[in-house]
């Protein structure tokens, strides 16, 4: 693997990391992970083998990413984010659930769509997706799914407003909204936003 | 210490860890840690002298267990959880607090019972018990005692459901509930759920 | 730097670390970060360049301090508290945002007053001022400011209490108050509480 920059104080054990990709001090990236081009992994986060990482994509310190779950091209995952992949956790030497752990069929899968940020310290049900170019506000427990544009937050999350690709907060006239900071445009259809292109110019 | 996996790069201070436990990378576990055999202490974990760890038990990455807490056998502490001992707490160095901290009157104690689920990102208060069985969902803050077999999660996190010890909801049919996983029988009398036995075949 | 105690697991990269300051096993003290005399920095504690923290400052394991984040004298930040600094975050590597992040106008300072305690597993928003001894209760999430002396705690964080410096819970008799511990003496005016001085012996 060359155009890698590994911290001397990170452990990776994966082989399918793309290039220009970096691994901070203490990050742990297990054999099984894939994780794509031109992505920044901060300090102390975690990669489970199973876990898959697009391109251009910045996770910060300390997020712990299993198994399960994927995460799309120029997605922001904030500091300290948690994901989860088991809706029943009990301890797998717990004799009752053995069985139940000894495949892999208890993992339930997690999807960060293409542009989505998540915001600092927030907690991830299993079994969502949050949409593309979504934002989840710091401090978050998202219980369902995020629709895209949407930014949603506090516990459970809820949608709260709707954001840009460059995440400034839209203004919606009826069902059109352009961005007053990048120019790109939007149109609602009932529950969806939908993104009509960039800046007209 | 035989029959203990340490991984080379945590740091593992305690003598008194039993059989078949794993430590992984990056965690911390200091001098006068206590943990039982077949425990798998993850990536991060760091737990300080005074901890009581029973066997049998899971504890994801990145939980931070402190002298005060007591954590029974066969419980799944998941990833990202921490706990507290100090329900004022202030910098030490502070003059006007030097003598409260000259001692450990301070500590106050923190007791999961025996097969409780705690889920990813949980803060707990201390001097709170989590009941045998009991299961605290993703992102809940846990301010009071959870009793046994209780489902409960939000912040504060509140009773939503009660849960067979393999982790499925029970239907109680007046106090009575079948698990429709496992056959586990219980009973509800006012407040406390009892377990009576496994599955009658 | 003598008299300063650094892990052989940390990795301390900033020259500007104060005497008898102690710095714990996985923590990372960047190059650019200022960190005062006699600190106490936990096991896996982040402090990014740019990051300021005071003379007398606990900060236990796994905290997260950025650049723009300012710590002032005798506080203590619990276990797993992240803070922010950037609003609206997105992937910087996202075509969109690329001119937004090419310089340091993105940042959102945050400021923690002297003697404040923010408890374990905090998530503070940016832009926000903690006021001094205020007290953060766990797994709250700061979304505004914190008025000096104020409890607060809960999603988002709402003022509960005042508290004397030393943490106790302050009872007011009309605007007047000293503390049932230690003896210091507040006043109330409208929205501000005040310290009027220690105990009259």
């Amino acid at each position: 693997m060359n155009d890698i920059f590994i911290h001397p104080q990170a452990i990776v054990e994966s082989d399918r990391i793309g290039a220009g990709t970096r691994i901070w001090a203490f990050a742990h990236v297990m054999k099984g992970a894939v994780i794509g081009s031109n992505c920044n992994i901060g300090n102390g986060v975690f990669v489970e083998g199973g876990a898959r990482i697009g391109s251009n994509v910045t996770i910060k310190n300390q997020c712990l990413i299993w198994e399960g779950v994927t995460i799309e091209d120029n997605a922001f995952i904030g500091p300290n984010v948690v994901f989860t992949n088991d809706a029943r956790p009990r301890s797998p030497r717990l004799d009752l659930v053995r069985e139940r752990y000894a495949t892999k069929g208890w993992v339930v899968p997690t999807l960060i769509r293409e542009g989505a940020s998540i915001g600092a310290g927030v907690s991830l049900v299993c079994g969502i997706t949050v949409g593309e170019y979504a934002m989840v506000g710091t401090g978050a427990v998202v219980a369902r799914n995020v629709p895209p544009y949407a930014l949603v937050y506090g516990v459970p999350a809820r949608i709260m407003a709707t954001v840009c690709r460059c995440g400034l907060t839209l203004q919606f006239q009826r069902a059109a909204a352009t961005c007053e900071g990048c120019g790109n445009r939007y149109q609602r259809d009932t529950d969806t936003v939908k993104w009509l292109g960039p800046k007209i110019s």
